[in-house]
């Protein structure tokens, strides 16, 4: 039996995770979806990197989780990365799941193409509460490909406004990914376009990792929406040792 | 219920699509596969570009055609681009299946390897009479790799000598792809080494259309014959809202 | 009836195929499963490149094969290239299967990241008899990444040290792959990572081969053991006409 903490991406929070962590649990293993500050209910948007990294930090102390295995899906790769520089005696492995992979001194800006960061800082100047969402055709068309319109739209429906400065901080690092001493993964979805495969995840941050273990498994950046169960698979088979 | 217009590729009739179309029709949508000037039995294999483009806008408005998901495969990717310049108003949304994407002054040949359009030219010297066809081995191993030999011989004998005048023919847009306001989709067989894999179709091509939604399914660049039902069904999923 | 001889990979012996064999005896083919010069047990860990190449050579007209079809797994498209330079009378079709694609005068070496080199030097300087072998964590972690830690720890114990001379010997051919008049194939296992992505066995190595059929299925690196039955499968693919 092993110990999963999934970390969701932006604009999410832990209970869309859940439907993942049924059939990881219903294998016999403990799971736990805990949601990022700056983006549970009534957080300040104006929340940065940092904060919500340490909310992961003191998530694990305070239920004394030990072993391990620390999933982040997309700007969730931001937070395992600092959490792991910063608890590693409390990680077994670390799982990317389309997630950014960031050395010492880049923040996720960094780490898309300056489209993104221009649409990102124009749709937050329009709302002005510190927040960025994401238009609904790059959803429907580039996050969440696999599914029909009507779930699409559903789990749109379900985002949270996100905190623009997690995007355009710079993370902190004593040790970058390759040279942690800790066992890693990356899960790759075939069809995830949110970076375009020109500019792709794999193997372009994978690589950063040094050593690591690839799994992929057909879909898009949201699986966790439109094949929770595939998903759950794919996560066993990166985590297990 | 959706109407769907599907393009064939070069040395194709609509005929070879009709296996893909049934599927398509007994989910419930109506489906048209017309045939290309160029490629009709009886006609010139000195048509261009423009003319070949033309016959598909005509086809559309002596059907009435409006609403039209609009499916062009591989040489059918410059067609459907023309006619989507030319009547958008008709258009619901575009479908690329390992199709060219071309910018407005683009010719097919333009897309292609080098080696290619030398290929072509020197075929179609032979032949005198405009036209150029594919050499079997090529066929077999870079086209229909996903079937047997059997099936590969049979399709072969189907094609028709294809209008190498469309082949150089540069393309006129008004507006290139990434700006045209209608929906994109790009299907891409992951076996199809017409193109050869490191000078793709996807993402090489594909990111010419800005925002598009990726569908990718396992065959070659003929799974029209190698796996109809399984093109009709990546079809609905890059056709749907 | 076929007849396929398949060629093992480094640190492997052709007892490693038999479970790929089996199911392509059972659909009525003659598979043989040589084990290379300097794989058997207690072969000297100095043999180089040509005498492994000759052990094939010498294989086939020993059995007198005729109108074979030829696989190379890794290490092994070395093998092959070289027999069917030096025997191409005997050779129906080539099948590389995520193996090394050399021209005239390349080394094995030549065709890895440097960073492999330097860890396959230091380690047989430590060992000290001319052979190398794998650390298990890369073992585990980029090449049988499909599989879990049980098989990956019984195949890891079959494994034979590899003479390091192979690796850095250079070929000699009369004529490279592209220009062979020989049909050829390369079978893409989509999670092989033993060559990192960013450095990839196809589209990078295979395209040497110029005209060849790609066969791609899911697996890693050792799907001859995470996976035998597909890993046949696709190598009938590959190898019929």
């Amino acid at each position: 039996m092993a110990t999963y903490v999934l970390v969701h991406g932006a604009w999410h929070t832990g209970a869309e995770l859940e439907a993942t962590a049924a059939p990881i649990r219903a294998a016999g293993h403990k799971v736990y979806t805990p949601t990022l500050a700056g983006n549970r209910p009534g957080d300040a948007k104006t929340v940065g990197l940092n904060d919500a990294i340490t909310s992961i930090v003191d998530y694990l102390a305070a239920n004394d989780l030990k072993d391990v295995i620390l999933l982040g899906h997309s700007y969730g790769g931001m937070i395992i990365t600092g959490v792991a520089d910063r608890v590693p005696e409390r990680i077994h492995r670390l799982i990317y799941w389309n997630a950014f992979v960031p050395n010492n001194g880049e923040s996720l800006n960094d780490l898309v193409p300056p489209i993104y960061v221009g649409l990102f800082d124009s749709i937050a100047a329009q709302r002005g509460d510190g927040s960025v969402v994401l238009p609904f055709p790059i959803w429907r068309e580039a996050f969440i490909n696999d599914g029909d319109l009507d779930l699409a739209q559903k789990a749109y429906g379900i985002l949270n406004p996100h905190p623009l400065k997690t995007f355009s901080d710079k993370i902190s690092l004593k040790t970058n990914p390759a040279d942690m001493q800790i066992a890693k993964s990356y899960i790759n979805c075939t069809e995830d376009t949110s970076l375009p495969h020109h500019y792709p995840w794999h193997p372009r941050l994978s690589q950063k990792l040094g050593l690591f273990r690839l799994v992929q498994v057909p879909g898009s950046h949201e699986l966790c929406f439109s094949n929770p169960k595939r998903l759950a698979q794919a996560i066993m088979d990166a985590g297990r040792d």
